[in-house]
């Protein structure tokens, strides 16, 4: 089974196994000097005429066309910006307003809290007696019944890994009339996904994770094709405007999914995400499918064999896991310390899961095979039993 | 009357006059090499560390602290993230909760038409028979009445440079018992404001004109500290909760104007409006305003001694008029067009005005003299009368 001929592209830290991308994405090769130089060479030469000449009013639907292509989206449907937050809460309202005689917002449990905060947020403001029920993941689907105005959902349990049935889940929403949101922030670059086949109105994701956009890179939104020009766009600004430098005091949106653009683009994180998108030329997520099982499926058995202590918490069987693989243990995240110490890097995710994002785009079976050595070391010696690793800090 | 030492903190291009720095402010010097550096040194080396290590999660407060002494603000009322037409939305959703029983929104025709969107977007959304007002500019003051729940005003009118009277307005919507909100675009870096002394509730602003912070900077919201933990954040992210790395499915409102935070915060435009920042240690807005002043008032004189057929559209008063200077032409855009070809960079917005900004911290008096020079040249040579200079494309 061949590694991916991708490692190279990355700038990773010698002596670190990097088992965070599905939190943040290492520093491709490349992305430093084009932000200086979009500093330097667009901003400082340029000025304003930048918007034009370095073309950073288009970026937000020519990066959406690269990350389209990830997602089965079609050119034109997918546009970037903001933060995956407020990408949720513009979606949740134009559903809403879909579907204005009924009132169940249904997500789950296992929905990152950000999603579940905006929505209880905009339930409140709304006013209108509407309700947000969270299920556990594995009853969402019997919960899909016809007084569901909209699902909302995260493919990818960020804390486990479980993922939902794509299209089932989407086929049952519409079976009932409800409208059909999908959070791909852990799916984007990690499982082949079609939007298309799947025929959900919106999706949203975000490109800091697999997508190497670097710290703070933007949000995406979908929205498909043939229901874009219906949709009203909740935070309504002057680049989702039909003419932004009108000027005109009253708003017309814009066309299609360029209507959920709100205001001036982060061209800087825009750039850093555009020059990260390289990494992806001509491969497939197929591809990169194959191999993610591969390496979860070798951490897995190379853990299990030697951490007795250890629980997956993760769904055993790859198809229903996305790319990432978490362990419980009372104390995850002294062991989480531990192993950083150690040169692995995973994360924590309270209340006691150790989390591993595998990233064939750089990790390759030795990679996997020493992490699996190391966490076994950890436990052996019990390194995490030590006040340092102990001592609860802010974890991200 | 001396020109302010600044000149050399910015990386300005030969040969070009740059009057459009009320729209992108210019590239200060050492940002472009702080960007790269924050890229291959902190989110490459430390990689999801950098959260911590790198101090990026404290990045949107402690940068709001640099920005709360340039408008007045105490330290931690102030607090950057995401783009100010979401700002807006921010304060004016907190704010129509705070006057639950009153319908009016009043605002005026020379707001920045995003402001007016966002507030015309959430209208619509909340379907409680809200109603925006937007009187002329010099009315505002006659229509805050007691049926207005906010107003909410941009202080210096983006065509124009017209300041409103901050402290009469404030002091009126609060004799009425209105909620005030500034947007201070045009303001920050430009104009001396007091938002401590004003009293006003609220204030969003942008970095990416006189803060200089590079395109697509973030923006800045400031809430007056003795509501700040009574206001309900409208888009509740995850950043805004007052634990964000437990992961609570309820959403709990964090402290202070943190609370105002929604998504993950965008590092590297934060870091490039950091570094930028540091143009201003140890200057004080009066003596910039004194400086801007001056140069505005010798662009007035030296221009329409050259240029009658320019119709001033600023006020002719330096006390009502904020960093910018702008001119009535009909073909207003050609002339842009052709001051730009001279070296000359100011801009156009429709339907006639031609805009020039003056930012003290980077122009000197030879510049401004030299710039109205070569405008009585485009006007006396008729340069701008040209097809190529009157084709209208996209301005920005």
């Amino acid at each position: 089974m061949p590694n991916l001929p991708r490692k190279h592209l990355f700038d990773l830290p010698e002596g670190v196994i990097y088992l965070d991308g599905n939190s943040l994405g290492p520093l491709p090769r490349g992305v430093a000097e084009r932000l200086e130089s979009c500093a330097r060479d667009e901003w400082g030469r340029m000025l304003i005429r930048g918007w034009n000449e370095a073309q950073w009013m288009d970026q937000p639907a020519r990066v959406g066309n690269l990350i389209g292509r990830l997602i089965g989206a079609p050119e034109g449907s997918v546009v970037l910006g903001d933060t995956l937050s407020i990408k949720v809460y513009q979606v949740l309202a134009s559903a809403l307003e879909m579907r204005p005689d009924r009132k169940v917002i249904l997500s789950d449990k296992g929905n990152f809290p950000t999603d579940l905060y905006m929505a209880d947020g905009l339930i409140r403001s709304l006013g209108r007696g509407h309700e947000l029920r969270t299920p556990a993941p594995e009853n969402v689907a019997d919960a899909i019944t016809e007084e569901v105005a909209v699902v909302m959902l995260t493919q990818v349990d960020y804390r486990t890994g479980r993922m939902h049935d794509f299209e089932a889940i989407t086929r049952k929403a519409h079976a009932v009339g409800a409208v059909m949101i999908w959070d791909l922030a852990h799916s984007a670059g990690a499982v082949p996904v079609d939007m298309t086949a799947n025929g959900a109105e919106f999706a949203v994701g975000c490109t800091y994770k697999y997508l190497n956009g670097g710290p703070g890179a933007p949000a995406f939104i979908y929205v498909r094709p043939d229901i874009a020009e219906t949709v009203r766009p909740a935070l309504s600004g002057w680049l989702g405007h039909e003419a932004p430098f009108a000027f005109d005091l009253d708003y017309r949106p814009g066309r299609a999914v360029e209507r959920m653009r709100v205001g001036t683009p982060p061209v800087l994180q825009m750039t850093a995400l555009e020059e990260a998108l390289k990494v992806w030329d001509g491969l497939t997520m197929d591809e990169v499918r194959a191999r993610s099982v591969a390496l979860s499926e070798l951490f897995i058995r190379e853990v299990e064999a030697r951490c007795p202590e250890l629980t997956l918490l993760s769904p055993r069987g790859p198809g229903a896991r996305g790319s990432q693989v978490s362990f419980g243990f009372a104390d995850s995240y002294a062991v989480v310390q531990a192993l950083i110490a150690r040169g692995v890097i995973g994360d924590f995710r309270a209340p006691d899961a150790m989390r591993f994002g595998f990233t064939p785009l750089y990790l390759d079976e030795g990679d996997v095979t020493r992490a699996a050595e190391i966490l076994g070391e950890v436990m052996a010696e019990r390194d995490w039993d030590t006040p340092a690793f102990k001592a609860r800090g802010r974890v991200t």
